[in-house]
């Protein structure tokens, strides 16, 4: 046995180990690094029957403890899903390298050239829940922009992950990655996850994955500076000059395609206008939707079973097929309800003016804003990013879905001839 | 009295009200933004009697605490200073404005189109030390890039930060740039400028500048995300390849043309074999230049009246005439000594060996490197970045100088006819 993430190493040797890793990776080829996931996904692949065994023990601990069906499903692995993963860091490795881009290069007066150049971050920390193709989709993007990688995955996938894990490194020990690029804390003390949180000097930045306890418990306890995924209170707002195909379609989408992540819509804002005129077929298309709606009074009046809405349901990431409405009566009290209970992350409005959604997406602070389209669409594959390591709320480096270059920095690089100022 | 920032607003009052009128502002063309970035610049210069008054105050505060005389000079103001306030505001005018960019731009199979647009980041907190030249170049940063800024300096220059805010205002009403987009938070309790640690829903980003301690606090304690400015610990590396004029031309560059500033050079690490053939022009040129050595036992042997040094002097950025000094016999061991004791700010490699350069600039993890000049070009002007907010020391976001551009952030607006998932 080799392995080492599954030696008995603390927290902060795994980052010091991973720190030195990260140097070796930067100097390799883009080349280099694309075989070495190629590779990686192959010993995947072939590796299905281990890795379904580790599983197993995953899911009859989970039995034991009871979880629900959609968390056990978060869970599970088959066959399928692994050959998902593999085929994952294969499109990672056809991605193009960003490490290296010169961004900008210019020569001063008196001779000294300034080339700003694209370079990995170092050690990329990722905390995340119980879903296992985590794991392997986290560490192939890191790997391919040349990081290494501290992965701290949920306790309830734990044989799962430092399986995958275990046949990451057999993979890379066949390449030139180091596989102590890639270290998975295998304690479920919480300890070791906070040890994460301030380790500044061998750790660049955390990527929290997970729900808003855990991205909070990140952000407040971390002095390594983190990125933020995930939360999304996202708004569909339908004007009064809104077309009701488009509008209902959108709804319905945005809603109901894929009720339990991050860019599905948990508010309706519906002009009132537009309600009075359209309130029997959007009552329809939400009752044939299995939508259960939750209310203002004037919404309450216009539709169908109406749950009366509070300030937690403003508030609320429902995730389910629960939706709020709140109607308004115009464009500014739209957006005020949008600043108050958004968490900037997607937000749409249904429009036949052009200029009223022009407005929208000026004045609307979110990472992504749509006019006329679904918020569905908010995610790396879905807008021809390639592979994202998530999808970032926060506005400084990075904001809406993160690919390979989110995964980087840059340096100054000034080339003289004895330059002096 | 109508000054919004001299009335008993919170500082939570105070940055809500930022927060409305960077909306005012975003909204604004760049002329309109210019225009009103002029007209402050006449202002402050026509009030630099009033001013000057006020810095009167803070002067003879100072005298009675007795701050040292670069304390004072720092703090202290003439018409000449005034007018460099005036002048930066003017340049900051010239420069482009980086909001409104469409960074890029594509269109989806399915007709979607996708714009990637710089905007503002919304509210800048500024948190500096003495020099009320800050006070007026950080506003005039802020508003260009459509930014609202609270300020909060430090409590010795309270009088004439706090005139200089007023007159700002006085001239903002006669623009289109609302006056409550530069808000001063004139309170000296240590409470106040915590509250702006932890103001996530107002404030975007903070922004320290000045001493280790206080970049330190603000990191440590803040949940809203932090640019991290400043501390310098830079390295000149004196291969056995070096030309000796080069050598000793950017060492006493580094060193002695502004000793105090975060780009001045700390320690001088220099290869055995060049340190025994140019030890008698080295030992010259420092004492020439005033300079005092901390050095390990082979540069004491080598050198004239050198003081021993020990871990302290690897880690202090001394801002003065004081320079510490590393005998290797590698380059391994100079980025070694460099990753133990540098702060990622700017690093030189002084050699005549290209390929011995680029592994230097490769392996060294800073913000800044150099082979062949001073490290005294970290800096915004020298770089022609115009005028700079500070240099970011961390990798996130920004790195290195920071011009208008690391003021914004960007918006992924989506624009369809009913696209759904």
């Amino acid at each position: 046995m080799s392995i080492a993430a599954l030696k008995p190493m603390t927290v902060e040797e795994q980052a010091i180990t991973a720190k030195k890793a990260a140097k070796t990776l930067s100097m390799l080829t883009t080349e280099e690094k694309n075989e070495a996931l190629r590779i990686t996904a192959n010993e995947l692949e072939h590796s299905y029957e281990e890795i379904l065994k580790a599983n197993e023990e995953d899911l009859s601990k989970g039995k034991e403890k009871g979880y629900d069906k959609a968390y056990m499903d978060r869970l599970a692995l088959t066959q399928e899903r692994i050959g998902d993963f593999a085929e994952g860091l294969r499109q990672v490795a056809d991605l193009p390298d960003p490490t290296g881009d010169v961004l900008s290069e210019w020569t001063l007066e008196n001779g000294l050239n300034v080339q700003e150049v694209r370079v990995p971050l170092g050690v990329i920390g990722m905390i995340y829940e119980a879903r296992p193709n985590v794991t392997a989709d986290a560490a192939g993007l890191a790997l391919k922009s040349g990081n290494s990688i501290v992965l701290k995955g949920g306790s309830s996938a734990l044989s799962s992950n430092m399986k995958i894990v275990e046949v990451m490194h057999r993979a890379l020990e066949k390449t030139k990655i180091p596989k102590e690029a890639v270290q998975f804390i295998a304690s479920t003390d919480r300890a070791a996850t906070q040890q994460l949180f301030t380790m500044k000097e061998h750790i660049d930045v955390l990527i929290p994955r997970g729900g808003a306890s855990l991205i909070n418990a990140v952000v407040e306890n971390a002095t390594v500076p983190v990125l933020e995924t995930g939360v999304g209170n996202c708004h569909i707002y339908v004007d009064n000059k809104a077309d009701v195909e488009k509008a209902l379609n959108i709804i319905i989408n945005a809603k109901t395609d894929r009720p339990a992540v991050c860019n599905a819509a948990e508010t309706l804002i519906v002009h009132k206008d537009w309600l009075k005129e359209n309130s029997d077929q959007l009552a329809k298309a939400i009752k044939d939707h299995g939508i259960t709606l939750h209310g203002d009074e004037m919404a309450a009046d216009a539709l169908l079973n109406v749950v009366p809405a509070g300030e937690e349901d403003w508030a609320n990431e429902y995730l389910s097929l629960d939706l709020a409405v709140k109607t308004v009566g115009t464009l500014e009290e739209a957006i005020d309800h949008i600043d108050q209970y958004g968490t900037k992350h997607s937000e749409a409005i249904i429009t036949e003016d052009r200029e009223t959604a022009d407005r929208f997406m000026q004045l609307v602070d979110a990472a992504a804003l749509y006019h006329n389209a679904s918020t569905r669409f908010t995610d790396g594959s879905a807008l021809g990013f390639g592979a994202e390591i998530g999808i970032s709320t926060q506005k400084l480096h990075a904001r809406g879905p993160m690919g390979l270059p989110a995964l980087t920095t840059v340096k100054f690089m000034m080339r003289g001839n004895g330059q002096i100022r």
